[in-house]
């Protein structure tokens, strides 16, 4: 088998890639039309494939998109036989097919490649988030692409676009935060990092703006749980970060596995068609969000049957069906075939397909060489890299002037994340520590600190273990770092048993407090007199109101990543300024929730002493605290009357009025005084990092598009009202006038 | 003054109102018609307006609604001093302005006249709607409305048609619950008991039907909070109530606080001229919800002033601004004569506030008889009916079998509850005891017991007091009974002053558990070995783990109104079965909400096991028990295809298995199991109470409107889809078709 015969325009890599793909096109039956939408699987998903099974899909079946690795399930993790496993899939597919295609690879790299046991592990999104740096999240992104593509990965399910708005909900880590802008910017950074200058460079992946199109409000904070809202919020809140990927290019975008307003995105016509092509242009391909497509019939009920479910997603706009398998292949073929699904329908899809395939040179060659990959994955320029991000995520929330350790001090170090990398990489890595670089932050603690170090972990996430020998350890020493928080899980906290943790046991939908038994630790180490540091690892903002009574220090991290446990150490050693500042808010308690900076004005009917404040977190988003001073300045506008096409020219001055190095992130917040609709009491609008010696001062410049102060009114688009704006920085506020809309 | 030529046509009784609306209305001037738009008060609102404050604004701004009565901060509250002053108020209106046009005096008697001392006090909404019982609904209405009569006031501010989503929000108890249906049913009972056959009659009201159309599912469980929904939801959750109300005839309807993504509803005519006159057919008056219009400059800050609030608001189709005063009526004549109001939309107004005063006869004659009061307010037979609401009202949420008790018990009472009226009453309701009927828990146990009664508060609603003397009674009695819960409030639970409640102490908003004080109590009292039975006077669902895991019998009460504490002392006793079925869920935790029955369905994308059950209260929606046993049995539907313009036949059999006479609600629910749309796991669709005498049965029959178990598709309106529907009754299932659509 094979048709390898290099005369066809098909196989002509000098021919443009429309010419190629009507060519290809032309040749294909709809059954081979059809593999080309349906993905296949190596590993334990519905149902565990091996690798013959996949064999056996892209023979009979003619599946042109697998994933053999780079998800939870997956088949392999390792560098060796990952390699083999893509190469032997590849040289089937190419040699044993009649028509040669070679598969679509794609992986979950949404925090580095992290699947793979021995590649860099990024902070996870929310930890990159407080950065507030768009660079250095490209630069990570660009990095992950390498590392996928040196494992025979062309597309990865990234950049999650959504907006995090409910910190119960299991996949606030994946998110960017609470603000529509920062995830706006950040997501953007991402897509270029993946892209680069274009698919069709070996360091490029196809990145995926998922879940489209407002997957992270989610009812009771439960995963893929129903979403109402109007299109203000629509527009307003989850939109713009899947805007500002398609701004950036990116070729794929995933459907969210929730119904909105009653409709089930995977058969949306609403919004796959209407608004994501129609209304914002997308060209790229649509990959379905693993078994979206059946949960239409199994779960949303809103199609009769699998095969139904299957006419919905395609009519809708989906152009694969990323582990559709067998199943799918032979629906859709039949859907086809009866006149259901319109062939045209089919054939935009397969162009979508086939055009990636020939523009990343699968035709070409896709093969991997392990030698290749080895030297790449995890190598020290990379994890340099995660190093550096690690640092600049650290968020030091409070500081009673404990931190920066003098480094003699004797240490106890405690807690379920005080040793655990897996824990530290936080969930989509690989949930074994096996083969994963890095050091734990007791690791890191042991080679950084001149005093003693004494360990006892105390308590494993749930279940206290021996809290009086971690007493009387941390009795005898100068601090405390107890190292806190949660541990890798998925979706909605699971599946935990993978790495080690009771399923059901905390951490868990419904609590955002630490567990009985790490309370019950920190406070039994608190009783002991001894100063302590609470080191936060954890996806969702926890609720550490006694910690914050407390405490000497608390310190989030996020899930830092493999470097993380480094990154730690030297911050808590003051080898690192803490220039992290929360990318979203932390609550008092869970009644207060949903809690965000943005929030909408409202009266207060019965008088404001009456009414609590609707925004009172225990720490605010943009909150972060740095070991020198900062002092602002002279916030000015450079024009009073702003013209809606251009940008908004905001100054202020940054003084560094402490006694080291630090860096400081700028965060500019608008208030509009008078509007149509009901806007945000306030919502940030652009942002700065900014590195200043002791007693350095800088003019810091932002050119803020003045459309960042408008807003989506629905019906008429994106609009900028005449009337005044406040903009504001720290406690300083200016103001600045729109006269005319510019209609 | 006064224009009494009885020879003008609008002082003809005999003429058509038509004729009189038009006739009066010609001889307005602008300054007239605006006072006839804008209601004043006397007591403290933004400021203290005593009678000569209003009787200067009906001289010199022509007002023409007031509400010198009825409300928390009323200058009057006593049977006397109200008649005295309403009848002066009228006089003045009719004698010194020159049209002599009466008052249209509006009052907030939302549980009974309950803002008159001495007037009947029902249970507040939440406790009538456990009694799943429209008759006795409606009748209620009509004894408020006679009693709200006799006082001299015409429209009340009710009933609350606000489907109860969300529990932290502080006005959950004014409503009917959590479901649309009992809601819609409820709702249109108490329209026909305020109106009766017409407001002509001297005994009926006008309704008003609020708060249009999305107030109860505010963010955060804020009062007044923005609202975000879809119009799926809109018109699915929001307006069946209000849809029932207009379908009963309800006159007035009154708006929202809120914005609704993100208009204010005050200031919409999308919400108040399109979908309330347009769409749903209103004919009938709108009247502000008191400072409406002022917030939409002062909090939404959508208008730029109060000028333009006034503008905004009657222009969006606001008829009448019921706390105005004085400002309001100066902004509205100048609108009309600068042209930015049109004089045609202001006449539309006039014309319906002028319609309901003819139609109630108040030209004729306004003034009220206080003997006639006397006899009316609190009458026994008044107190009759709300002892019978009360009792059905109970709902008995835990019963290890103390209940009920034999009565020559020695019985323990305490908690804060016991014995105190004005807590029974609830908001909306004077705050303090004077004059005001009934019993207290304490009151009526010691009246009904033949045991000994002993007696030790223990705790406020918010601070322990003597406790070991609780617990010593406690220890020496054979039963406890602990009247625990909450106070009085209004909103955003203030002003809690007034009931003797310190500010911001709980209850509040975020926390729905007991307070610290009240747990410690029935903990304490429960280590005493005394069996403990909890009564609940609470206005919301209170998250009562400890109790349910401990106690013997908890029982919920509401706020049961002047009648409550002989109704609870009736079904401790025995001598009430309990009857309520929860409206509302309760739910197990703060991070568990919302809660409720008729959740969409959705996927667990990684496991059925990863994901705990989205409705999971601690006690669900429908949930009471009897002292007897009920059984159900051969649940039928007439036809296996539903002809979609006609009934549903249900018929199901009910028997008393138990050895008393006990009631039972049957319950009936509905699931469609496919749909266009996601559709609620299970959704109410019709309910009938039985009684049943020991080893009886019978045969309940349902005939249920076919389109309540359809649903209103955006774009599309109300539809019923072909297809499979499930039927539920208790545990068992039968189902249904529907093979066309009958469009």
């Amino acid at each position: 088998m094979g048709s390898h015969d290099t005369r066809v325009p098909y196989r002509q890599s000098d021919r443009p890639t429309s010419v190629r793909v009507d060519d290809l096109l032309d040749r294909m039956s709809t059954a081979e039309k059809a593999g080309q939408l349906v993905g296949t699987w190596c590993g334990q998903l519905r149902h565990e494939n091996d690798i013959e099974d996949a064999k056996a899909a892209i023979r009979d079946h003619h599946i042109g998109v697998a994933a053999p690795f780079g998800w939870a399930g997956a088949l392999c993790a390792g560098i060796e036989e990952t390699v083999e496993t893509v190469n032997d899939l590849q040289r089937f597919a190419l040699e044993e097919t009649a028509l040669g295609i070679p598969l679509l690879l794609n992986v979950d790299a949404v925090h580095g490649n992290a699947y793979v046991a021995g590649a860099t592990v990024f902070p996870n999104a929310l930890g990159t988030a407080a950065t507030w740096d768009t660079t250095a999240t490209e630069t990570v992104a660009s990095v992950t692409a390498t590392e996928v593509r040196r494992m025979g990965a062309h597309q990865n399910y990234s950049p999650t676009c959504d907006v995090g708005r409910d910190p119960r909900w299991g996949r606030i880590f994946e998110t960017f935060g609470e603000s529509p802008r920062l995830c706006a910017e950040l997501v953007a950074a991402k897509v270029r990092g993946y892209q680069g200058d274009g698919i069709d460079h070996e360091d490029s992946v196809v990145a995926t703006a998922k879940h489209f199109p407002a997957y992270s409000e989610p009812e009771r904070g439960e995963d893929a749980s129903p979403v109402d809202i109007s299109e203000y919020k629509l527009r307003n809140t989850f939109l713009p970060s899947f805007e500002a990927a398609l701004d950036a290019g990116v070729a794929s975008v995933m459907p969210s596995y929730n119904s909105i307003n009653g409709e089930p995105v995977h058969g949306s016509e609403t919004y796959l068609t209407d608004l994501l092509h129609d209304d914002l242009g997308f060209e790229g391909h649509v990959v379905s969000d693993w078994n979206g497509v059946r949960h239409l019939s199994d779960d949303h009920r809103t199609a009769s049957d699998q095969r139904d479910g299957v006419r919905h997603a395609h009519t809708a706009g989906l152009d694969v069906a990323s582990v559709g398998h067998v199943e799918h292949a032979e629906h859709l073929v039949d859907l086809v075939e009866s006149g259901e699904i319109d062939e045209g329908r089919l054939d935009e899809s397969v162009r979508r397909v086939l055009r990636v395939k020939f523009e990343m040179g699968l035709f070409e060659d896709p093969f991997v060489d392990a030698d290749a990959a080895h030297e790449t994955l995890g190598n020290s320029d990379h994890r340099q890299i995660a190093r550096e991000t690690a640092r600049d995520s650290m968020t030091l929330l409070k500081n009673d002037g404990l931190l920066p350790l003098d480094g003699d001090e004797d240490v106890f170090v405690g807690g379920p994340n005080a040793d655990d990398i897996v824990h530290q990489l936080g969930g989509w890595s690989v949930p074994q520590s096996a083969g994963v670089p890095g050091d734990t932050v007791l690791d890191a603690i042991d080679a950084r600190s001149k005093g003693s170090v004494t360990y006892e972990q105390g308590t494993t996430l749930n279940e206290e273990r021996d809290i009086d020998a971690a007493v009387e350890k941390a009795t005898a020493a100068d601090v405390a770092v107890i190292a806190l928080g949660e541990g890798w899980y998925l979706h909605e906290f699971g599946p935990s048993v993978q790495a080690g943790v009771e399923t059901g046991a905390w951490p868990t939908r419904s609590d955002l407090h630490l567990s009985d038994a790490q309370r019950e630790l920190v406070r039994r180490v608190h009783d002991t007199g001894t100063p302590v540091v609470g080191v936060l690892v954890t996806g969702r903002p926890l609720i550490v109101d006694w910690m914050a009574q407390n405490v000497s220090s608390i310190l989030m991290a996020y899930y830092p990543g493999t470097e993380g446990g480094t990154a730690i150490a030297e911050t808590l050693f003051g080898d690192n300024d803490p220039s992290g500042r929360l990318p979203i808010s932390i609550p008092r308690s869970m009644g207060d929730l949903p809690q965000y900076h943005d929030c909408l004005a409202h009266p207060t009917p019965i008088g404001d002493d009456e009414h609590p404040n609707s925004y009172d977190p225990l720490y605010p988003f943009g909150h972060g605290l740095s070991y020198t001073e900062f002092a602002f300045d002279d916030l000015r506008i450079r024009s009073d009357d702003v013209d809606p096409a251009k940008d908004v020219d905001v100054t202020v001055t940054v003084s560094n009025t402490g006694n080291r190095h630090g860096t400081e992130t700028v965060q500019v917040f608008a208030t509009q005084e008078t509007s149509s609709r009901v806007r945000p009491r306030r919502f940030l609008v652009g942002f700065d990092r900014v590195g200043l010696n002791a007693g350095e001062s800088a003019n810091v410049d932002l050119s803020i598009p003045a459309a960042n102060f408008g807003y989506y009114e629905p019906g008429e688009g994106h609009v900028l009202e005449t009337g005044t704006y406040h903009v504001t920085v720290d406690d300083l506020v200016s103001s600045f006038e729109v006269a005319s809309d510019g209609a």
